[in-house]
């Protein structure tokens, strides 16, 4: 499958990567495409690899990743550009923080989300909320952490999780740990389970744990 | 030893039940005196259960749980009283959503949570904040959910949250569950976290679940 992936961080680099492996043809887009760190990872990625703007990238893809900061997501999106974008699946992994402190302060909560914004402001692209929980290597590679530990999916299109359900499948999560939680107003649940995540980070000291539900 | 309960809702009979099972004195505290609830559990609970308003239980109690609606909360502490809340650690469990709406909004998120202004309020008091990630079943038995789930526990007091934990112990939560996040205002991970508990609770169809930390 042909995959856009915006932003060239951390985690746009660790999913774009992943990606690659399972086979995908991947393009990683940035505001410019002489990116240093978009060049980089294209040239040490091999053949299925390629890079350039935020349009190019969601032209070239048959699905789309958005993994630029929360703060600068309406920004990048719009360079990508809504037509490059028109019914396509939208994966947004991004948190609505804008600082770098630890822990993070959310820009948005309680009565709105990141992943809304985004779909309000593009009603013909189908966004899907994952993979915000966590961190990037253990997004990308769940058996980094041992046990049965979930990840989340919120979103309107029932097809749309359905595609991004198969991927995070093709990432090595089992289906059982897979947790549609309905609608994209549940992404404001996850996005708010940041400001509990970045504590038990701190206080683990680490990224490689995750959650796992017990039931009665 | 004798405690305090502040609050006659489901929270607040849970726990003062248990407290009583587990062998402590306990007076439940209300607005009034004469509150139906009160009445009744005062009734059917035998000899070390006793009530009165707020500030008879605050006085009564050694340490003093907090388990009015967080929007009532100040309110409910300023009845209490200053005095007879001196010295002493509070447990405070609630959570600062007002609404009855499912799932709720939360009143204070991000940069502040319920415990702290709690704290700020009654600076001669020690808050610990813990159980107000669970339903209130959860709580007091944390062996009605299989697994090695968690309960956390935030406060600036060490003493306090190991007076705390302690609590937690005799209500049958193993200590490698019991996870100390730190100050109180890590409060404001676990209080956001509702967002995210409530969703699950939706979808899972049930309040007897709980989150297990898995790490590398």
């Amino acid at each position: 499958m042909q995959i856009g992936v915006l932003g060239t961080g951390m985690v746009g680099q660790a999913i774009a990567s992943r990606l690659v492996d399972v086979g995908h043809q991947v393009r990683m887009g940035a505001r410019r495409a002489d990116n240093e760190m978009l060049v980089k990872w294209v040239d040490s990625t091999g053949d299925r690899a390629s890079g350039g703007t935020f349009a190019d990238a969601a032209a070239f893809g048959e699905l789309v990743f958005h993994c630029t900061n929360g703060s600068t997501a309406l920004a990048a999106l719009t360079a990508a550009g809504e037509d490059n974008l028109r019914g396509k699946t939208l994966i947004d992994v991004a948190n609505p923080v804008s600082g770098k402190t630890m822990p993070p302060m959310l820009d948005i909560c309680n009565d709105d989300s990141l992943a809304e914004r985004i779909q309000r402001a593009f009603p013909a692209t189908r966004v899907v909320k994952t993979l915000n929980t966590l961190y990037c290597e253990v997004m990308v590679n769940p058996a980094s952490v041992p046990g049965d530990h979930v990840i989340f999916v919120s979103g309107d299109s029932f097809d749309a999780k359905t595609q991004a359900s198969d991927l995070l499948g093709q990432f090595g999560w089992p289906p059982n740990c897979i947790i549609d939680l309905g609608d994209l107003t549940t992404a404001r649940g996850t996005e708010m389970y940041i400001a509990l995540y970045s504590r038990l980070f701190m206080r683990l000291g680490t990224g490689f744990f995750n959650i796992t539900i017990s039931r009665a």
